[in-house]
């Protein structure tokens, strides 16, 4: 990381993910909500650094909150904030944050409005999911109603994806983003150990850039995808053509953006 | 957990999962490896009791591998292990047993004969990939050639989920499994909420066995299925039988197995 050059308080963001879930743990489910989110935060400038995934245990989900709110700007969670036995993430979160849980009064009177409407019935299994650490404020859920929370800088929503990305979407106005990261791909059929060293000299001479090597396989045909990261997009440039200039120097012409 | 029933050693045998790798943070790669060792464990009857993602940083990955090692009976890793200077995490995994870290000479000799063979040249940077901590052993890449490690608990291997899933086929005879964990699932269109208190003392009389609740959404259907799981096979069934009893008390006729 640089030092701030431009005074707008370039702080990094820093951002986590908690999955909890044992579906996942279990291979059942496969997740997509880190891939999505992972996407979403580095469009806005928030810089993940790590994920998480535990089980359905209180005990594991509240430790697993303390050590990421200590530590990154955001913590995102998905998963057990629904109606039954196995949803225990709000009891963890209070737990972590060492405060109590209750009804919160407009969740109560959002889910007794949808159900009243749908015709279901309010059921006190149903009731729990209005159940909220004290001092969250709701995340709204315009798809199927049941919100998440906010407490602190911790954002707890749903597992199912289509519900976690609508949540997503109603609550990052409360997000303060960073400068935002860009990204150049140079790909080539070349091998990553051909351009392997030059690539590290690259690298040691642009410290404030992100230079990752992808391989890829396609059947017979292989190759390299080099990823060049950056918020200053001169400095992206400038490097991103030093990668293009190498693969030429072995003899390979390199394009722009992932293998076809 | 129970305590042991039939003498045959039943210490749950446990599992991590420590991906590394700046591209999946980023949600430039989307993660397939997890999801695969997942189902890969459950079927070898070994519990994977977390998951956790982290950046291309020495220190950070080694933090990673020492909480994961001491806690759990087996830790992988996926990713860092080629030949650029973004693979990093043989020297974070020595960092962690506080080892040293050399040219191991059988991976040396197999990447030389393979170079030798394809014609490629044999670069200090591919050399990189015969590089581990010591007292590691070699785990066999039948795919690409060059190998993964195994040091202590922790068994090492490529990101690339094809090479990933050849080294994981080669090292499993080292793994030590427990009872296989079975599971049966029971799918109705339910809400989870109306049965959500009845499955709450379901759980609660049999909590030897797993009951997992997920609703899902498909277009205008929605409804849940229910996960039992448990090594048992006799409890497993009549546990998933009353989860099916409770549907049809609320009219609904269970499906077994995912819904359509």
């Amino acid at each position: 990381m640089t030092d701030s050059q431009d005074g707008s308080g370039d702080e990094p963001v820093t951002a986590a993910i908690l999955v909890i879930g044992d579906e996942i743990l279990s291979g059942r489910t496969k997740d997509k909500n880190i891939g999505y989110i992972a996407e979403y935060l580095t469009n806005i400038g928030i810089d993940l650094r790590e994920a998480r995934i535990v089980p359905d245990v209180i005990g594991e989900i509240a430790d697993a909150v303390n050590a990421l709110r200590q530590r990154y700007t955001y913590v995102f969670t998905t998963g057990g904030i629904g109606p039954t036995h196995d949803d225990i993430t709000a009891d963890a979160v209070a737990k972590a944050f060492g405060v109590g849980i209750d009804y919160h009064p407009e969740a109560v009177q959002i889910l007794g409005d949808h159900y009243k409407e749908t015709g279901g019935e309010f059921t006190k299994a149903r009731m729990r999911m209005a159940r909220m650490p004290e001092g969250a404020t709701m995340i709204a859920n315009p798809l199927s109603k049941a919100p998440g929370f906010q407490i602190g800088n911790v954002f707890v929503m749903a597992g199912v994806p289509m519900v976690m990305q609508v949540m997503l979407d109603s609550l990052t106005d409360r997000l303060e983003g960073g400068a935002a990261m860009q990204s150049r791909t140079v790909t080539g059929q070349i091998g990553e150990g051909t351009i392997a060293e030059k690539l590290g000299d690259l690298q040691a001479r642009h410290p404030e850039v992100g230079i990752g090597s992808y391989p890829y396989y396609r059947g017979k045909v292989f190759g390299t995808s080099i990823v060049v990261r950056a918020t200053d997009s001169t400095e992206l440039d400038a490097v991103a053509d030093e990668v293009a200039a190498l693969m030429r120097e072995f003899g390979v012409e390199p394009a722009m953006g992932d293998p076809a």
